[in-house]
């Protein structure tokens, strides 16, 4: 039995109830399909229930197309929100950035190494710094100032880049501007954030300074989808490292790039995977 | 919509082929039953296929011995290797160690404060060092001493005691001595060793001292399944510790106490709810 | 070359300047006394200097209160906070505990095994739960009820019982009572507490709660200095322990207490070997 | 008082006696010199004391030059192996590397990011793939073609090329070629290289495979000095990371990649920070 070289994923949130799974299951039976893995979570508090399933493309029967159209009648009846897609489908990945590229650089290595599955379509940034390397890459950069007085227009200037490029993930690796509420509403579950503190601690501006303040032993990051509720987005992923007395602002920040890096890296991963299942201001995430 | 306070779990490997899913689900939704978490895992290396599923009993039209009966034909069918149980079932667990206590200690303290859920049924030791901790937990304990001629007979006085008392479960909780390969092969994925080092570093005696006269950066612990192959079964749980040059052989030895006992009260947990199915000498783990 | 195993402890913290370490160090040799190890770390934002040695008491020609005196016109000069104990010295520790007796237990564990070294003078209680666990390893148990309208009184009989011990370390071990200003005060850099939570965050009441609401990946828990500034004394020591959504509030509870356990116990062993010095809010910590 | 920004470090190690800091310490005082952190470790099984200091250069009254003939009497009296350096020199760094260039890839972003002090004088490496990447660095790419009859001649050229750029260290990156005896004895303690396991777990090669063979739970990256014994180099840094059962060898080089890049960047730090020293087959490092 070899690795199956193509694969769909299926995940669902309904309202739990019994049968989903026997319906979903004898669906892909019916379809000759061979569920390869699968991840079940039914949540006590608001009743749904949550599912993500990897499924062997080459044993089912049906076209992708098609085989939306034949699940959404079970869809319908179990009420579901759902999404069934290619694994080899890239999504198209807009990534904005300001000065601090650690992410960005981490990013594009992932990309360019076929460490991770996207497709970047666009480098947005209010500064000039990143285009050599993306360029260098074969890369579109686009060079939006943020003048304080005119910043809606630049927003308006990169939504319309967004659209222009057909984004579907909107990643802010390090973008040090506050989106207005009006993007964010735009884009629901589409924007990943790195926030350089392990949230809720140190919300607000510059939480190396904060977390050196207080003293406390470890500084972490959090990558959490973007809502009109700054720093308040569901958290998608977490990570800390230590750090002691002898660690000054300026090496925490240091140390923090690292960790920042490694969980949007995780965390966008995880996006790209259709892993994640946002229920309110939480997620579910089949790791 | 309440947490279940009831529920069962089954556990289950077989060859893979389409339609497993779909009949155990099948099976569960004509009985009217809540499936609340599911993992399913497809091996590509032997083409078998695992899964665990915890299910609402109370929303369950069968008792369990009925539905055992029940589901057997679909187990048939499929040629599953199968589990169903009660989760509130507590397994039975002898516990066997030498002198060094801490991982008994952890696993009585988890077991009297409620954390984890068995019924510890003897303890087992070739020392009188614990009998007084036991007893005051009103448990039984018992010496069996293990003189190098007589290692023979004791094994077969400890096999009696396990029998005697019913054991599903035998726990060697730092148990400093090597069971016989008979007795090994009598009781096949039912009893779990800790072994002080991360295997497979370390293997054999004094591991912590191996490991200073090496340098490395940590040390670590391996819960695994006793096979007849010393150190060699299948690994539950590991876990490491970081150390540094600072450290004597004295510190490593007090330090990986720790790492000792998380690692194999996690692993016993595992085990407890059925998160773990053996292939070959590897495991399939549903954390 | 063999492990010494007698140690004088020295430590201290003064303004910085030219020669500290010239003459500590010219001091120990002029006593014909080895530096076993040394830490010595500079702040730049306080302009302090703090310092830590382990040296060899068999070396040494002096006894420890000679030494004392010999030392503290050095002290003087520099304007030095410092103390210099016996490694052998087992620091007086009463423990005040609530329902919750996780951290209880494990503390004694190190205690009875020689994991830790300190002398449990009381274990203080406003419940009787753990009454019988205490008085199995021969140590005193004192009940002191935390009636809503006698709290005063209570707190005024604990301290009564911590002089009447010569309590030098206080751990609040899952004590879920408030000290009253005046006690933190009196105690200074002497009441070591468990937050079970990482803090900044969740501060105030049921963190897990609260962890869960928000949707955290990370669970923690905090070792701090006890002050009359509720949750804000200087942190010892943190960790942080991955969850996921499928952890109801409940299972963060019982998993949260295997960090705060682990948490605590370092932070008072960092406490007990003198590895602490405390700078404003903040401390130095030498591990 | 500000953060110094100029900075000595002086490394010590030497037959452990009485009076050795005082004689350090006190030098630094008679040059009106303050030490700004120092580590100080004695080992009881050789008998050896190490030492590692950093000293604000701007208040000593001599050059790095003259200081180094100043200490040089106190060095020979105590039969010192010693380094006295300025931070502010960048060593010389020659990167090796053959196709996997993800540790490649991490260090010219921390060069050029600043995150990381050195200067690299050559990237050196048996393909052509990172040629494009390195130019567009500005910095010099050789390409070393190694056809297995004409090893010999290849690491002679690579041993030119080092000694034209006048390489202090020499970092394998991933280069995937076993360097003759005569190449690791000329630059002693001054090779690194990063190894795809948890040494001494898998030596050899395809350590992920032997990794996924036996089923552990963690994968992780070792790095170490060079010697002419395989694999046996005296450990600077090591670092694990967990891994499941549902990870397919492929996914376990991926996800090792991580590992392998953190683990190398941190072990080349401490290298270039002068914070390891070695004794026989071990290393004390001064984090």
């Amino acid at each position: 039995m070899k690795e199956p070289s193509h694969r769909f994923v299926l995940t669902v949130h309904c309202p739990d109830r019994v049968g989903i799974v026997a319906a979903v299951a004898g669906f892909h039976a019916s379809k000759g399909c061979s569920i390869l893995r699968a991840d079940h979570h039914s949540d006590f508090e608001t009743g749904r229930f949550f599912m993500r399933q990897e499924i062997d493309a080459a044993t089912h029967r049906e076209e992708l197309q098609a085989m939306r159209e034949a699940f959404a009648p079970i869809a319908e009846r179990f009420n579901m929100a759902w999404r069934l897609s290619d694994v080899s489908h890239r999504k198209r990945v807009a990534i904005l950035v300001s000065k601090h590229d650690h992410c960005l650089n981490d990013l594009l290595y992932r990309w360019r190494s076929g460490d991770m599955a996207f497709d970047p379509v666009a480098v947005i940034s209010n500064h000039e710094d990143a285009r050599s390397f993306v360029t260098w890459h074969g890369l579109p950069f686009h060079h939006v100032p943020m003048a304080t007085e005119q910043k809606d227009e630049a927003f308006h200037a990169i939504d319309d880049l967004l659209t222009s490029v057909r984004a579907e993930v909107v990643v802010l690796a390090r973008f040090m501007q506050i989106l207005p509420p009006w993007m964010c509403d735009k884009y629901p579950g589409r924007i990943l954030n790195i926030h350089h503190s392990f949230l809720p601690s140190f919300v607000g501006a510059r939480p190396y300074h904060q977390a050196h303040e207080r003293g406390v032993k470890f500084v972490g990051a959090t990558c959490h989808y973007v809502t009109s509720d700054l720093d308040e987005g569901p958290i998608i992923e977490q990570d800390a490292m230590r750090t002691n007395h002898a660690h000054t602002v300026r090496e925490l920040i240091r140390c923090g790039r690292d960790v920042e890096t490694s969980v949007l890296s995780r965390g966008l991963r995880y996006h790209l995977e259709d892993r994640v299942l946002i229920q309110g201001r939480k997620t579910v995430v089949f790791a």
